[in-house]
């Protein structure tokens, strides 16, 4: 596996100990699948990118020198994932934002596959886990992720993905994944304004689905709606959508509604 | 300002990229007053950073090392602040945990003054930011602190802390201390099991408030208590138990009670 790593825009695999992205975790991140040399749905991620920072209060690097630098670092590569990470860089001690934060950025990319366009499948199960509830912090991909490597560590190879809830009960997304279901006919994805992360895929299927004339509905999804969905599927960045076979001891077929919105995506080479 | 850190007990600077703690916040932090080359109240710093490994599923390093690491960086300091940050070391991408985790541990001290015996004064304010109800990770001192991160952006040099409630409006603590009152002669301070830290100076009152006669209760703390409290004041390991003089437009006398207790909490030096 060959890692490599730009950290402000220089090779190196190391951040201060005083950087706020390690103190605090104060800082976004985003993963992105990278094809033939280019990053995929890069616009978008810059956006989301964008509307985090926006959130925290964050001053971002210049968009161009990101786009440089994630081209610089995918060249050559067939298939690989980067990732980066955007913290708001060296501290004093103390929680006080630094009079002048001089941001730090580190961009990574992994070769390897990506299964943007594979047939594969999912299983999941419930977490115990809960994911609790934040406005503030709601919808953005920041480094706080301690709820989810704690739902991640439930389980280990026996499931693909864990679903995990509110605090209300209600089912959100996967640790590292949005989730949609198909009821009555319905396409259907959580509310992320609580808690939860505005996947870019998520937002993608969300736009596309009238087009291919699915009703698309964000609404909260119940246990008991998951149970009696007639399909299920996952979205991120790196598996696409990535239809569910099996929750637990109840098992899913693959409908039409999903095998639609996945051969669309299967078109998001086209949509870089 | 001189500043000595070791890194997995080498003088260093720097973490690697993918770090858990820069990547996730998967980690712990204490924060200890430093007196005359000694770290105060070490113990009760262990102790609580072994509860937080516990609840996070963290392998600490050996106790035996830390305490050698910290005298060895504490030495010669008349006054200091200690921070230790251990996260979860470096990992592969993706939340799920390690196979084979090697912590890193970060200790770094700076030298200055540290006010516990201070006769300082504290002025407060209330924040907008909420403190999300999460049981899996309350109490606990993690390195997920983008609400006291956003909470701390909300003001400037006006005030010397701002008190956070949470989500259901009953204030927990200040963004780095916690907060107790005294109303109808009872001394009080908020429960930390939804939401918070259990600082251990606040440990420290609870238990030592009993003998000197003062009856103490964990109960929620309400707006309306906060305002007709006849004494509030803060604690934390760095401040020690500082009366607070003034809460946005309302005043507060420094009582008895808080008096009692910060004599007793002077005597810190011999309770290491």
């Amino acid at each position: 596996v060959t890692t490599r790593v730009l950290v402000n825009g220089a090779a190196d695999d190391a951040v201060a100990v005083n950087d706020r992205g390690f103190q605090y975790g104060d800082g976004l991140f985003e993963t992105v699948a990278v094809r033939d040399g280019m990053p995929l749905l890069w616009s978008r991620h810059l956006a989301r990118l964008h509307r985090g920072a926006e959130r925290l209060g964050l001053a971002l690097p210049d968009a161009a020198v990101l786009t440089r630098e994630a081209h610089a670092l995918c060249h050559g590569l067939a298939r690989a994932v980067l990732k980066l990470v955007i913290s708001r860089g060296p501290g004093a001690r103390g929680y006080r934002l630094p009079a002048s934060p001089q941001p730090t950025r580190v961009l990574s990319v992994v070769d390897g596959p990506v299964t943007l366009d594979a047939t594969d499948t999912a299983t999941v199960r419930l977490c115990a886990t809960r994911l609790s509830l934040q406005p503030a912090l709601a919808g953005v991909k920041h480094l706080n992720r301690l709820e989810q490597v704690l739902a991640r560590a439930e389980w280990g190879d026996d499931y693909s993905e864990g679903l995990m809830s509110d605090t209300a009960g209600n089912i959100i997304e996967g640790t590292a994944s949005n989730v949609f279901l198909v009821a009555d006919g319905v396409l259907c994805t959580p509310d992320v304004s609580q808690c939860g992360v505005a996947g870019v895929v998520r937002e993608l299927v969300l736009e596309r689905a009238p087009a291919l004339g699915i009703r698309c509905l964000v609404q909260p999804i119940t246990l008991d709606l998951l149970y009696r969905a007639d399909e299920m599927f996952l979205t991120n960045s790196l598996i696409g959508v990535r239809p569910v076979t099996r929750l637990e001891q109840r098992t899913y077929a693959i409908g039409q509604i999903t095998e639609d919105i996945r051969q669309t995506l299967k078109q998001i080479d086209a949509i870089v």
